[in-house]
C-alpha cells in the first residue's frame, strides 16, 4: 500500500473510531487511563530496550544536539512519570456530556448547548517520547480519537508506547482504532496528513518554531498553535520594587528555556535609578547578559546595547533586554507592537493601572505582581495541558481536557413548526 | 498607492483600532448603535439613490440573475429592517468583560478567565447590503475592529452605509478606524486580505459555496464558514405519525431556499408503509419533487429514483431524496456520512431513542420533535446572528456575540514566585 493511501486508511479509521470514542463511558475511560499507566510500568524493560535502539541510531547517525538525545531518552524516572500523567488525567473531571448553557424559548422549544469531543486531533511532534503517552491519554479522557505523528529519531519508542497502550484500550473497552500512530519516517507523512480535512478536525504541532510554520503553511485543518514565547515583564513607577525584584529574577532566571520565561523588561522611567542598579547586579550574578536601550545604559554603565531586533527576539537562554518606557502606555504599546501574545506581566501596587494593563494588552495570560512563569496549564488547575495556544480562537493559553473538546446544540421540542 | 499597500494599511489601521474598540464603555457602545439606526433612516434618500445606481449598472451589464437584483436592492422597508437590527443588537447583554471562571490556586494567586473581543474580523460578502450594517453592528457591539469586502455589485450601496455609520461612529465617540470598508473592486483585494494573518484574527465569509472555497483555499487567518446546510429528519417508528407529518413539510416546505431546509428525509422501514404514502402526498400536493431509494419506490409507485449523488445534494428548492433505513443505528450512520454537520432531526416518543441519536450524530445542531427550521440564531435567543458554523473549531452552528468574542486569563499575585 502506498503512503498516501496508508495515511488515508488511517484517518478514516480514525473517523470511524471517534463516533465510538465519543460515548465511551467515563468509567471505561478512566479504568483504561489506570490500566495504560500500569502496563506501561509492567513493560518499562520493553520500552527501555526500544528506546535505547533510537538512542543508538541517532547517536550513529550524528548531527543530533546533545539536548535532543536528551529529550529523547527514557529512563526509569521518566517512564514513572508517563504513568503519572495518564493516573492523573483519569483523576480529572471528564468534560464530555457537561451542559454549558440551557434555555427555554417562548415557544416551548428546550435549547441545551452541550460538550462534546472534537473528533479527531492530529498531533505532530518531535523527539520526546512522553509527548505520546500524554496525548494519548488526554485525547482518550476527552473522547477523541487521536493520531500521532512524532520525530523520526523517537519512532521505536513511540510504537512501542501506542503497541503497549492500545493493547490496554483493546482490553478495557476502549476502541483501539482510536489511538493511531504514523508509523511512516518519510516527511511526506506530515503533508498527506494535513490534507485530510474530511477526516481530522484539529492538528496541534508541539515543537520548534520550524516545525510549526511547517504544519500551519502545509495544513487545511484548523491548527492551534503558538510560536513562540516572549513575554514581558513591566515594573511600574508604583511597584513595591523589592518585589518586582523577586519576580523579575524569578520569569528571567528560573527557568530560562521555556516559553513563559521573560524574554523583555520594561521599567518606568521614574523607577529606572532606584530600581535599575540593582535589578541588573542581580541578573549579572545570575550570568544574564543584558541588552539594554539608550536610556538603560545611561542608568547602569557597561551594559551591551540592545538593537531592533532584540525586542522580537526568544532568547530561551540567560539573555535579557531591558527598556525604560516612558510610561505605562508606551509600556502597553511596546507589548502589543512586540509581545507573542502569550504572557506579559505588570509589578504595580497600583489597582487601577494594573486593571488598565490588564484591559488594555492584548496576550493570552497577564498576570499582576507575579511572575509569567506560572503561565501553565498545571500552575492553572487544569492537570496535565496539551500546550499553550497564543491563537485567539477556540483555545486561548494553556490547554487542558476542556480545550480538547467542542459543543453541540440539543433541541427538545413536542411538534413545534417555524411560522 | 498600490492595492497591496491600500490593504495592508488597512489592515494595520484595524489593528490600532480593535485595541481602541475593546475598552469602548458598553454605554458608548449602545449610544453609538442607537444613532447609527437613526441616521440610516435619516439618510433613507442618500442610500436609496447610492443603490439604485448599483441596481443600474448590475441591470446594464446583465448576466446577474434576478434572484441576486433582488438581495441588491434596498428599499424603505429593507432600511427599516437593517435599523431595527442596529436597535436590537443594542439591547443585546455586552459580551465584554464577562468573567467566565474564576479560582483561587493553593499558592494564593487568584485567577480570572474573561471574555474579551477577538481583535479585527474580516467579514467577506457578496451582493446584500443589509450585511453591512448587520455586521458593523455585531462588530462594534463585541469590541471588534472590521474590515467589509462585499461584492462589487454593491459597492456604491455599501459605501454609502459605511460613510454613514462611521461618521456616528466618531460623533458617539468610537473609533471611526475600527470600521472599514474595502473600496477596491478588484478581485485580488480579498487575496491581499486574507494574507494579513499579522493584523486581521478571522475571516468569517458569508455566501454562496463557491465563495467559502475561495476564501479557505487562499486564507492564511482562521476562516469560521459554513459550506452547505444538507439537512436530515430521521422518522423513527417510534415516532407520532401525525406530528412528524408536519414536522417534516414545515422542514421541507416552509422556506426550501436556505440552509437549514430538510435535503433528505430517513424513515425506518417498520414505518414506511404507515408514513411515506400520506407524507409524499402532502409534498406533492405542494409541488415537492421526490427522489427515492429503491424502497421507498417499493411502498409509493411513480417516484423518480435518488442516485449516489443525491444523498450528498443541497437543493435549496423544491426537491426531496427520501431513504427508508433499517433502524435508528443505519439512520445515524447515515447522517454522519452524508449530512452537512449543520442541523438534523429524529421525531421519536421514546426518549432513549432520542438521547442515542443525540449522543451519536456529529452535527452542530440536533432537533427531536421539531424542525430543523429552528437552527438561527434568533430562534436559539442570541439576537442577530453573524453566520452559522459547521465547523467545530470556536464556535458551531448559529454565531451571536458570544462567537465573536474570544478570552484571556488574568492572574492576580502578592509577589508569588514559580519554585
Amino acid at each position: 500500500m502506498g503512503l498516501d493511501s496508508q495515511i488515508v486508511n488511517m484517518a478514516k479509521t480514525a473517523r470511524a473510531a471517534s463516533y465510538k470514542m465519543a460515548i465511551v463511558s467515563q468509567e471505561a475511560k478512566n479504568r483504561a487511563l489506570r490500566l495504560m499507566a500500569k502496563a506501561l510500568i509492567g513493560e518499562s524493560r520493553y520500552l527501555l530496550s526500544e528506546n535505547r535502539k533510537d538512542l543508538a541510531a541517532a547517536a550513529a547517525k550524528k548531527g543530533y544536539s546533545k539536548a535532543l538525545l536528551d529529550r529523547l531518552s527514557l529512563n526509569a524516572g521518566r517512564i514513572e512519570n508517563m504513568a503519572k500523567c495518564l493516573l492523573e488525567t483519569a483523576a480529572l473531571k471528564d468534560p464530555v456530556g457537561e451542559v454549558l448553557k440551557s434555555l427555554k424559548r417562548p415557544n416551548g422549544l428546550t435549547i441545551k448547548k452541550v460538550r462534546t469531543p472534537i473528533g479527531v486531533v492530529g498531533i505532530i511532534f518531535e523527539a520526546r517520547p512522553n509527548v505520546t503517552s500524554d496525548c494519548i491519554g488526554l485525547c482518550l479522557k476527552s473522547g477523541n480519537a487521536v493520531i500521532l505523528k512524532g520525530g523520526r529519531e523517537a519512532i521505536r519508542s513511540n510504537t512501542a508506547i501506542v503497541k503497549i497502550l492500545k493493547s490496554v484500550a483493546q482490553k478495557a473497552g476502549v476502541p483501539a482504532d482510536g489511538i493511531q500512530l504514523v508509523s511512516s519516517t518519510d516527511h511526506k507523512a506530515v503533508d498527506i496528513l494535513l490534507a485530510q480535512e474530511k477526516y481530522i478536525d484539529l492538528v496541534i504541532p508541539r515543537g520548534g518554531e520550524q516545525l510549526i510554520r511547517l504544519v500551519v503553511e502545509k495544513s487545511r485543518i484548523p491548527v492551534i498553535k503558538h510560536y513562540k514565547g516572549i513575554c514581558h515583564v513591566y515594573v511600574s513607577d508604583k511597584a513595591d520594587m523589592a518585589m518586582a525584584r523577586k519576580i523579575c529574577f524569578n520569569a528571567k532566571v528560573q527557568r530560562p528555556g521555556v516559553c513563559n520565561a521573560m524574554e523583555t523588561m520594561l521599567v518606568h522611567q521614574n523607577a529606572a535609578k532606584r530600581f535599575l542598579p540593582m535589578m541588573i547586579d542581580d541578573f549579572k550574578k545570575a550570568g544574564v547578559e543584558i541588552r539594554g536601550c539608550p536610556l538603560t545604559r545611561r542608568v547602569v554603565k557597561g551594559i551591551k546595547a540592545a538593537n531592533a531586533q532584540d525586542w522580537d527576539e526568544e532568547y530561551l537562554d540567560l539573555i535579557l533586554s531591558v527598556k525604560v518606557v516612558r510610561d505605562t502606555n508606551d509600556a502597553i504599546e511596546h507589548i502589543n507592537a512586540h509581545s507573542s501574545h502569550h504572557s506579559d506581566a505588570i509589578v504595580t501596587k497600583d489597582v487601577r493601572e494594573a486593571d488598565s494593563f490588564l484591559k488594555r494588552v492584548d496576550s493570552a495570560c497577564l498576570f499582576v505582581n507575579t511572575s509569567t512563569r506560572f503561565s501553565d496549564g498545571y500552575q492553572f488547575g487544569m492537570g496535565a495541558e496539551i500546550g499553550i495556544s497564543t491563537d485567539k480562537l477556540h483555545a486561548r493559553g494553556p490547554m487542558g481536557l476542556e480545550e480538547l473538546t467542542t459543543y453541540k446544540y440539543l433541541v427538545y421540542g413536542k411538534g413545534q413548526l417555524r411560522q
